[in-house]
């Protein structure tokens, strides 16, 4: 595997920008290929295996293009697809954000209930309930399908009467109770970051959320470190590859990224 | 062709279920084979190319196990794919619901003046504008793109806090000034009847809300007729295929149908 070559992330769709803002952040010097599914987006109601082959189409498409590792910047794709990319890519470096989501929330937890608000898929799949049992064998994880949030997001509907309605409806059961409420909250889906300010209102201040984006950041460069891969040299650029709607893509991408997307960083694949 | 097949009707997912429920109340004595792409969905956001040949699929997939004629019980796939649809399958009856749901707002509009909620795909294509206009080319058509209203709909949120805060911000604009907002409003996606009475809390009274899924069905009927393919025989046999997420569909699906869809009505295909 060669330094030089680009980080591959791969996303659903545009959420995994999120991950991307943080991968650019924490890794100036690296060089960044990003592949979004935008045809078949959402994965979030897929089934697992659907999820899976989709995936492994997706990564072969960015390990045939050149990257020297790939990091599934997708919750939903982690929980489902994470073995069986590991199995189908030997010597290929790739993570996801689950473990390293599961991790942040053990780290942060003082009352070992930890709630994950995620896609119906990652809730139904349980891998982040496995992976914080893995840590913290007495952790009580209440997880949340949080169906609405994806397309919430995506609409740019991030603040307002909607997006405080649906925190509401979706987190006022499990935090009403503010002795038995969760004290960590797991973003578990890349999609809802954006939304951090409107479920804070319902959490309230003393909960700690937990975006995985930025333990994946971390992750990732230990990896490439201890992989002699790491790389200081690269311009930090950043080239997208989508699977239907360039247009859209460079329009809803930047509330995610954080910055601009122009329209000759993208160019259309077929999976 | 044979008047004993079954009516084939096609969806991007469940929203169709919405059309097949008035099908088969205004023909019951017809068998239906629905499809619904529940693995690609939701096609509202996808470009019009990708959406043809999805739509393709799905409608060869339908032809290929016998059916008499086609319904496209998807307003982005009418939108989108119908000219295609029909000259990929020459002698196939095959309709949508755009045409029959700008007819009926033709009807039922006095002041020409009609909104069109539909999804984004549906808006930007403007296939509702331009079948109104043949129709009435005074009519002044405001489209209204409510992409939210389909996440709502497949979570089952079609009533509450949620629901009126999504339609107030989509639908208040247009419908402030009673003196020039539309008197009539289309609902231009299979998704959007069980939100009707969100919709009609924000639109108020004096607004007719045309559902295309009732003309449609007028339409069918008045095809089979001339084409002397109309049944009173058949059973009323419903059966389903689809993409992906077969329990799912069992779940959500009567949300939209009006009545239970069991497991063994149900079976995967892959397109």
């Amino acid at each position: 595997m060669n330094a030089a070559l680009p980080i591959g992330v791969f996303d659903s769709g545009i959420g995994g920008l999120t991950v991307l803002r943080e991968l650019t952040q924490r890794l100036p010097g690296e060089d960044f290929l990003y592949l979004g599914d935008t045809a078949r987006l959402p994965y979030g109601t897929k089934t697992a295996a659907t999820v899976e082959r989709y995936a492994q189409q997706a990564v072969y498409a960015l390990v045939r293009r050149g990257v020297k590792a790939v990091v599934v910047a997708c919750n939903t794709a982690s929980a489902a697809a994470l073995p069986a990319l590991a199995a189908g890519n030997p010597g290929m470096p790739i993570i996801g954000v689950i473990e390293p989501g599961a991790a942040a929330a053990v780290a942060a937890t003082r009352t070992g209930r930890i709630g994950v608000l995620a896609t119906e898929g990652t809730v139904r799949g349980g891998a982040y309930q496995r992976a914080i049992a893995r840590r913290m064998p007495a952790a009580v994880v209440t997880p949340v399908a949080a169906t609405l949030f994806v397309a919430l997001a995506e609409e740019g509907w991030t603040a307002g009467e909607v997006a405080a309605a649906a925190a509401r409806r979706y987190l006022h059961p499990l935090f009403a109770d503010a002795g038995a409420a969760p004290d960590v909250l797991v973003l578990g889906c890349t999609h809802f970051p954006p939304l951090a300010g409107a479920i804070r209102e319902v959490v309230g201040d003393a909960v700690r959320i937990v975006d995985s984006a930025l333990t994946t950041a971390a992750a990732l460069a230990a990896l490439l470190e201890e992989q002699a891969l790491a790389s200081s040299q690269l311009d930090g650029v950043c080239r997208f590859l989508v699977t239907d709607g360039e247009e859209r893509f460079a329009r809803v991408g930047p509330t995610f990224l954080g910055r601009a997307i122009t329209a000759d960083q993208i160019e259309r694949v077929n999976l």
